[in-house]
C-alpha cells in the first residue's frame, strides 16, 4: 500500500507526487523524492524496483522479510533492514522496515508494524537546514526514530525484571516467577536481535570510510550508533540479570524446600511424642500405678498437652515453625 | 558415481559431454565445464583430479570426507567444502559437499547426502546473464542451495524447543525432557559446526581482495554471508535459550519436590492425627469416663474424620494438597 | 544554576566573571574560560550554547541526561559524559557530569550530585605550571577526580562481599544473604555502567592520533585510563566472585538441607524406638511373663531411655545430631 | 639417546652418519641433516647445541621440558615445541616434541613419549620431490605426525562422552558418571592445551610474512593448521557438551531424589494406614460392637490388606511406585 | 630503606657507591647505575626522584603502591610495576616491585615482599656478556625473577585443587570443601590479578617496534612473555577447573543426600513394620485365636525380628543401607 510519495528539493516538500512522476522529478538534479509503502504487494515492489533501479537481491530481502537488520551498500545506494518492536500488552511483535537510499530517493518499506513514520516526515520538514543534506538524513531520520522506539520496550522489561525480583524476594510463586523470568529471557533474545546486527550495521556510517549518502550526516549517524550501543549494554545487562535471578530463583526455592522440611519435621514431632506416651499408657503391665490415679487420664492428656506447647514455643523460636 | 557432466559457454548448456571429452571443452577460452559426483570412488576422483590438475591435499580432503567446512584457495583455484545436513525423523544425517572451481571448470562431490542438485543446475540454466559469470556463479549457486537448506533444519529445531518449552511448563515427563533438551543441544553443535566454520570461509569471498574465480559474484557471495550470519546468530541465541531451559528445568524439579514433600505431609498428617487419638482411647487408665460412654467410639471416630476433614480443607487452601 | 564561571591566563585565575562577559574573554588569544552549571535549566544550557558555539546534539544530549559514559569529538572540541557514583548508605546514587571542552573553554554540566568540584578547582590553581596546559588540563582534571571517586565506591562493595562470604560460612539466614548477594550484582552493574564504557572512551584521548585539546596532557589521560582499567578489572572480578559465592551458597543451602534431614531423622529414631516398644507391651498376647512382673513397667521405661541415650550419642557421634 | 643421524641431499638419503661428521655434511650446500634424540642426557643436548649453533633459550627450554606447545623464530631457525599426548588405558600421558630447524639441519627431540617417528622419516624418504624442500618439509611432517596423532585421542574421549551419556540417562551410578565426567573435562583440558597453543603458532606458517625455513611448504602447514582448526572446535564442543551433561546430571539426580521421595512416601502409607486401624480397634471402648464379632480380626486384617492393595495399585497408576 | 647502590660499566661491576655519588656515575656515558630500594619512606623516593629526574605520576604511583602491573613509557624511559607473590602457609601475600629504567640507570622499590633480589644481582655479575646489554638487560633479569617465582605458587594451588578433588570424590566434609573451593577461587583470583595485566605489558617489549631500553634484549622479553603465557593459561585452566568442581560438588552434596534420604527411609521401615504388628496384636478383638497360644508372644517377636532381617538384608543389597 502506498502511504506517501513526496518529492522536495533544497530542504522542502515540492508537492505529493504520484508514482508515475517519480521518474519526472529523480531527472532534476537538485530534487529527491520520498515514497513509503506499508505492507506491499509484489507489483507494487516490482515497480518501484523499476522506478528507482533497485538491486534484484536487496528487493528480494524486501520481498521475502525475516531478514536481520543490517546496512547493505549496493553500488551508490544504501539497503537498510531494520526491526520494528511494538508491544501488544505484555508480548512483544516485531515488524521489519526496509530503506532504500540512493542519492535521489528514499524508499521506506513498513511491514508487519502498526506505528507509521508521519511524525519523522514532519520533523524532516520542519527542519529544512538538516532535510537540505538530502536522502542520507531522512535515512538518519527514520533509523533514529526506529531506534528511539527501541528504548519504552527496553524500559518495559526492566521494569517486568524489577516486578519478577520483587516477587522472587517476596515469596510469590515459584512457579509462575520461574516460567516469566524465561519469557523475559525470550523477549530480551527478541530486543537483541533487533539492536546487535543493527549496531554492527550502523557503525559502518560514520568515521573512516562512509557511504556517500551518508557523508554529510555523519555525527548525526554517531548519535543513532550511541544510543544503539546504550541499549546493546543494557540489553546485556538485563539478560546476566535474569540469568543471575534464575540462578537465585533456585536457591530460593532450596531454602523454601529447606523451611517446608522443618515446618513438617516440627509438626510431626507435635504428634508423634503424644503418641508414644499414650502408647506408654496403653502397655498392659499389671503394675502401672498412673493407671489406677483417679486423675490420671487427665494428668496423661495434660502432659501431651504441656510438652506439645513446650515444643511449639521452642520450634516457634528457632524457626522451624 | 558420475550424475552430470555439462560443458557450458556464454551462458548457455552447450552439450552433456562425456568424461573423457572434457579436456577438449577446457582447452576452449570461452567455455567450462560442470560435473557432479556422488560418492566417487577413488578412481572416479583421481580421474577427475588428473583431468582438472587438482592440488593433491584438496583431493586427499576430499578422499577422506569428515572435514570441517572450509574455503582455500590453492593458486587460482577454489576448494570448498560443506555439511549437508539432512533430517531423518528428529534425527539429523550430515553429509558432505566438497566443490573444486577453477577458472574453467566446477567439480561438486556430494557424500553421504541423499538430495541433489538438479534444482541448482536448473536454476542456472534459466538466469543466462548470471550463469555468464563462469564458474563463480555456479560455485555461488552451490553453495546458496545448501545454506538454504539449513533453515528449514534450524526451524525444526526452533520448534522442538517451543515443545520442550510447552512440555517443561505443562509438568510433562522431566527425565524425558531432560533428555530431549540434551539432545537438542547435540543437533544444535551439529547444526553451529556446519555454519560456524563456513561462515568464516564466506567471508573472504566478498570485499577487499577476492579469489579470481569469486570477483564477479561478489554481492551474491555476500548474500550467502548474510544468510550464514543470520543462521549463525539463531543457532547461538538457541543454544543459549537450551542452557536457560536447563536450567529452568531444574528449577521445576526442584519445585516439584517441594510440593511432593508437601503433599506427603498432608497425607501423613492426615493419618498420624487418628493414630493419635486412637492411640489415646487405647490407654489403659482405669478412669477414662469416654470409654464407658455408650456412643464413645463412634464419637471417636467421628472426630477423627472431623480433624481430618479440616485439615484437608487447610491443606488444600494452603496448596499442601 | 551557575556554580562559577572564571576565566584563566596563563596558569593563573584572572577574575570571576559574570555569564555576558564571557564572550570578551573567549575573544583574547591566550586566556580560557571554565564555567561550571549544576542542574541547570533549559534556558541556562541555551545561553551556553549560544555563548561557547556547542554542537546541537550535543546539548540535547546533556539537556536529556541518562546518557551512558562516552568522549566524542564535534570538531575540534570535546564532549564527555561521566557518571558520578554516590553512595547513600548502602545504596547508590547516580549522578551525571558533562564537560564540553574547546581550545580556550571548558563547561563542566554535573546532574543529581551532591558532591561539587571545589578541590578540582583548587588543585588546578595550585599549580599553574600544568594549567598553562589550558582547558585539556581541566578536562583531566575532573575526570580524574570523578574516576577517583569510584574507589571508595568500590572499596565497600568489596568490604559488603567479604562480609557477605563470611556470614554465609559462618551459617546466617541464607535468604537475607541471597538477597543482598543479587543486590550487590545489581550495584556491581551500575559501576560497571559507569567505569566499562569511560575505560573505552578515555583509550581515545592517549597514543596514536589524540583530540588537539589534550594533546598536551597524554601522560595524564593515561593514567586516567590506567585507574579505569584497574577499577575494571576489579570490577570484573568482584562480580565474578559473586557469581561464584551464589553458586557456592546453593551448595551450602543444600548441605544445610541435608543436615536437616539428618537431624530429623535423629529425631524421629528418638521417638519412634520407644513407641515400638510401648506397642509391643501393649499387645494383648495372654502369656507375657514380663508384664506380670512387679517391676516390669519401670523396666520398660528404663528400656526406653537406655536405648535413646544409645542413640542420642551414636547420632552425636555420627554427627546427625 | 640418539636415535638417528642422517644426511640427505636432493631429496634423496645420502648416508647414517656419525654425530662428529654432522659438520661436515653442514658445510656442503645441498645438503641437509636430520637428528632425532630420545630422552637425551644434557651431554647430548649440549653436543647438539655446538653442532648446529642453537640459540641459549631454545635448548633450555628443552632442557627443561613442560613447555607449552609454541613456534619461536631465533633468527633463520625455527624452535618448536609440541605436546605428544598418549593413551595408556583410559589415561592420557603427555610427551614432548621440541624441534630445532635451521636452513641445512633438523634436530627432534622426543621426551617422555613410546612411539617414535620411523614412520615419518619412511614417508619423506618416499616423497623425493616434497623432501627436496628440505627442512621445512621434514619440519612439517613431524608436526603432521603429531597432529594426527591428537585425533584417535579425541576419538576415544567422544567415544567416552557417548558412554557417559548412555550410562546418564540409563539411570547408572550417578557417583561414578559425576567422577568420570570430570575426568573427562580433565583430560580435555590436557588436549587443549595440547593443541590450542600449536594452532596459534603454526598459523604464523602460512599466508603473510612466513619464516624462510617454511617458505616452501606453506600450503601443507595450512594442512596441519587445519586439522588442528577441527581439533580445536572439537574439543570446544566437548567441553561444552560436558558441561551441558553436568548440569543435565544435577538435573537427573534431583529428579531420582524427588522419585526415591515418592516411592518412600508410598511404602510408609502402606504401613500408616493399617498401624491406623489396628490403634483404633486398640481403643478401650466398652461398646465397640466390631470387636465381639466373630470374623471382627480377620474382617480388619482384611480391610487392612484391601487398603494396601488399593493404594498399591493407585500408587503404581501414579507413577510413585 | 636503601638495599644496594652500585655502578657498572662495560658488563661488570665498579663499586659499590653512595646515594650522592650518583650524578657522577651517570655523567660517565658508558656506566649505568643500579639502585636498589625496600619499602623507602616518601624522603628516599623523593631523592631518587631528583638523581634520576623520574617522571611525577610514575613516583606518585610508587610512592601510592597498590597498583595493577603495569609497563609503562615515559619519555625514554620504562617504569614498571610487579606484583610479588609470597606465600605464608596456605595464604598468599601481595608485595609489589616497581622498577624505573632507563638508559643509564634501574631503580627498583621493594614493598611488603620478603624475599630480595640477591639471586639476581648474582646471575647478572655471573654473566657480563649479557650485561653489558646495561639496565635492559637488568629489567629482565628482575622481571624474569618475580615471575619464575609465580610457579611455585601455581604448583601450591594445583596441588591445593588436586587434594581438594581427592577430598570431594573421597566423601571429606563437603562444607569444609566448599569453603576451601571458594578460598582457593580467590587465590587465583589474586595470582590472575598478578599474571594477567603484566602479560599484556611485556607483550610491548619485544616485536614491533620496541622501547630502546629493552631494544638489545628481546628474545629474552619473548621469553618472559612465553612464560606470562603459560601461567596465564594455567590459571585460567585451574578457575575452569575449579569452577567445575563446584558444581561437581553440588550434585554429590545432591547425591548425598538422596543417600540419606534412603537410608533413612530404611531404618523407619525398620521400626514401622514392628509396630504396625504390635499394633495388630494390641487391637482388643475377642476373637483373636493367636492371643490364647502358649507361644504367641514370643512367635510375634520372632515375626517381627524375621521381617526386620529380611528387609535389612534388601535393603542392603539395594544400597540403601
Amino acid at each position: 500500500m502506498l502511504v506517501s510519495c513526496v518529492a522536495y528539493a533544497d530542504g522542502r516538500k515540492l508537492a505529493d507526487i504520484k508514482p508515475d512522476e517519480i521518474s519526472d522529478y529523480l531527472s532534476r538534479p537538485e530534487c529527491f523524492v520520498w515514497v513509503g509503502l506499508k505492507d506491499p504487494g509484489p507489483g507494487e515492489l516490482a515497480a518501484m524496483q523499476h522506478e528507482f533501479d533497485l538491486h534484484e537481491l536487496a528487493v528480494e530481502d524486501a520481498r521475502h522479510g525475516n531478514q536481520r537488520p543490517k546496512v547493505e551498500e549496493y553500488g551508490e545506494s544504501l539497503f537498510a533492514v531494520l526491526h520494528m518492536i511494538e508491544t501488544e500488552g505484555a508480548e512483544l511483535v516485531v515488524g521489519e522496515l526496509d530503506i532504500f537510499a540512493g542519492r535521489n530517493y528514499i524508499l521506506s518499506v513498513r511491514n508487519r508494524a502498526k506505528k507509521g513514520f508521519v511524525d519523522v516526515r514532519a520533523r524532516c520538514e520542519r527542519e529544512p537546514h538538516l532535510l537540505e543534506n538530502g536522502s542520507g538524513f531522512v535515512l538518519y531520520a527514520l533509523m533514529d526514530s526506529v531506534v528511539d522506539r527501541y528504548f519504552p520496550v527496553l524500559d518495559m522489561l526492566e521494569t517486568e525484571l524489577e516486578m519478577l525480583e520483587g516477587r522472587m524476594f517476596a515469596g510469590g510463586s515459584a512457579r509462575a516467577n520461574t516460567e516469566a523470568m524465561y519469557g523475559l529471557k525470550q523477549k530480551l533474545m527478541v530486543l537483541k536481535h533487533a539492536v546487535g546486527p543493527l549496531y554492527e550495521g550502523v557503525g559502518k556510517l560514520y568515521g573512516g570510510r562512509v557511504p556517500k549518502v551518508c557523508a554529510g550526516s555523519q555525527e548525526y549517524y554517531r548519535d543513532v550508533y550511541d544510543h544503539l550501543s546504550r541499549l546493546n549494554q543494557s540489553i546485556d545487562s538485563l539478560r546476566e540479570m535474569v540469568t543471575t535471578a534464575l540462578s537465585v530463583n533456585l536457591s530460593l526455592i532450596a531454602l523454601h524446600e529447606n523451611e517446608t522440611t522443618k515446618r513438617l519435621a516440627a509438626c510431626a514431632a507435635l504428634v508423634a511424642v503424644p503418641t508414644l506416651i499414650a502408647g506408654i499408657y496403653g502397655m498392659n503391665f499389671k503394675h502401672m500405678p498412673e493407671l489406677d490415679w483417679q486423675f490420671g487420664y487427665p494428668l496423661a492428656v495434660l502432659m501431651m498437652v504441656a510438652i506439645d506447647t513446650y515444643l511449639f514455643f521452642r520450634f516457634r523460636k528457632s524457626g522451624w515453625l
